[in-house]
């Protein structure tokens, strides 16, 4: 199997599953699912689901297993975006060449439609049917709060947003160098890990854990960097956002290192996720997989 | 044992809980913990916890094996005023008498520690280390996310943002009713069941569930009507906060009924909260303290 159907059929699972949530029930007020909707349903290749499948059909079981614990990530995703667009926050106008949320529905409800997404994940979490015991489904939400929450992705957005407008020449470069490895690690690094680790541990396998939260780290990392760089190089429109991190002057790998560097850097840690690939094992179809798909997500034209 | 005794107990466990859970990490972002903080030690007399804790206990069980679940309804209700107050929404100034959480901290660290508030709640309740089986404590998560999600608490949020400035002569009434019943309904009874039946549900108990949700729900909607009865008449410094419903010319039981059936509809449900109580099983001193508590959350002054 090639990487672009892997990709296409983890997509299309996604989706279906996320519509067959978002319609179960009736009552949902049909605004909000509109706005709800309106930003899960804006597209995106979904690498994180994809990455969750492969990370589980490494032990040779059937992705379909974990649909609902793989759409719930790309909902936490989701979620994120929306806030993070809000005129309080990035104050973004677009979004994958679409308005943002909030200049659709308002902020009132963007901010709603945010928080709906992030607890109907748990939600929807909780109704994966593999058979996967108990106590790896707890094992995996835990993961997932942790990775989401205060220490995780949230964690990095606040980091972020107060160093927006920040000036170089009143903090040493040392410490600028932490706070924007704590913002990639937390912002960008830690849902791919949780992608990652839940699949491999809704699998049941336990060999392969560190390896494998290690990999993730550096694709996210890495992952974080070429957006970075794509920021401030790549055709605004081609991108579909509009750069906007140029224009919060956000401490970013090339504000703080210049873009020779940052690609320097980028390239490093490409190689240390390739290295940390070498030590996972598992089914040899789906290792190549995951190699391609690290070649798709790190090596985008720059 | 008396209910303001069982009361402070309560508040004090859920609080040094959260406490626990927030000096844990070191990693956490000082400005976030902050304002999470802020927030969640604001005071309120952490009724949800307490109700939680009493339909544990009616079992013959230990409240302080459930304090991490107490600690994230907690945790839930904070994230949910955090945004609440933000401009976008009820753009309240104050809370308890204290500057709400983007006053102090920003309207965007605001948003976040809400999100964080939200997502670390699931993450603490996951850590409760009672015996309860697993499979018991993941149908207490579904039924956590169910009520504070989509089709519940922000669904009610949403609703109400919609109806601001509603007009009564161009809706009809009837109309009005169903959307204030599910505003009321969502925004508010979803929680205060979903505290009463987490209880229920960790400490093993089937034959209460019924009539416990049932209770709540009861319990849930009366409390809201005294809020909207209170919310004009109360004197405002009491309360401390601005009476941000007629500001916004909220749709409540006041603007749609009047302030003497407002206070007759309370007055009926009531009633069924106790008609619903006497159906509820289990240790005497228990339900005898379930009984005051539900006079307490009912009876404030007006």
């Amino acid at each position: 199997m090639d990487l672009q159907k892997y990709i296409d059929d983890s997509k299309k699972i996604v989706e279906s599953t996320f519509t067959k949530y978002i319609d179960k029930n009736k009552d949902l007020y049909p605004k909000l699912k509109e706005s709800m909707t309106y930003s899960f349903m804006a597209g995106g290749k979904r690498l994180r689901p994809a990455l969750m499948f492969l990370c589980y059909e490494l032990s040779g079981k059937d992705k379909k297993d974990i649909a609902a614990a793989a759409c719930s990530i790309e909902m936490i995703h989701s979620y994120s975006l929306i806030h993070d667009d809000l005129p309080a926050m990035d104050d973004d106008d677009l979004r994958r060449g679409k308005p943002t949320n909030h200049k659709v529905f308002g902020e009132g409800m963007a901010i709603l439609a945010g928080d709906a997404l992030l607890t109907d994940a748990f939600n929807l979490f909780l109704s994966i049917n593999n058979k996967a015991k108990n106590e790896n489904k707890i094992k995996a939400l835990q993961i997932l709060s942790l990775r989401a929450g205060s220490v995780g992705m949230v964690g990095g957005q606040a980091v972020d947003l107060e160093y927006e407008n920040f000036n170089l020449k009143i903090k040493s470069k040392k410490k600028m160098e932490k706070i924007l490895n704590y913002i990639h690690q937390h912002k960008t690094a830690d849902m791919i890990m949780a992608s990652c680790e839940i699949g491999s541990i809704l699998s049941g396998d336990i060999e392969n854990q560190k390896n494998i939260s290690l990999f993730a780290q550096k694709i996210g990392l890495c992952f974080q960097i070429v957006d970075d760089i794509l920021d401030v190089i790549a055709d605004k429109k081609k991108l579909g956002k509009s750069g906007s991190d140029s224009k919060n002057k956000k401490l970013t790998f090339v504000s703080l290192y210049g873009l020779q560097k940052a690609k320097d850097i980028a390239d490093k840690v490409y190689k240390e996720a390739f290295f940390a690939l070498k030590k996972i094992k598992g089914k040899r179809e789906k290792l190549d997989l995951l190699k391609e798909m690290t070649e798709f997500i790190l090596r985008r034209d720059f």
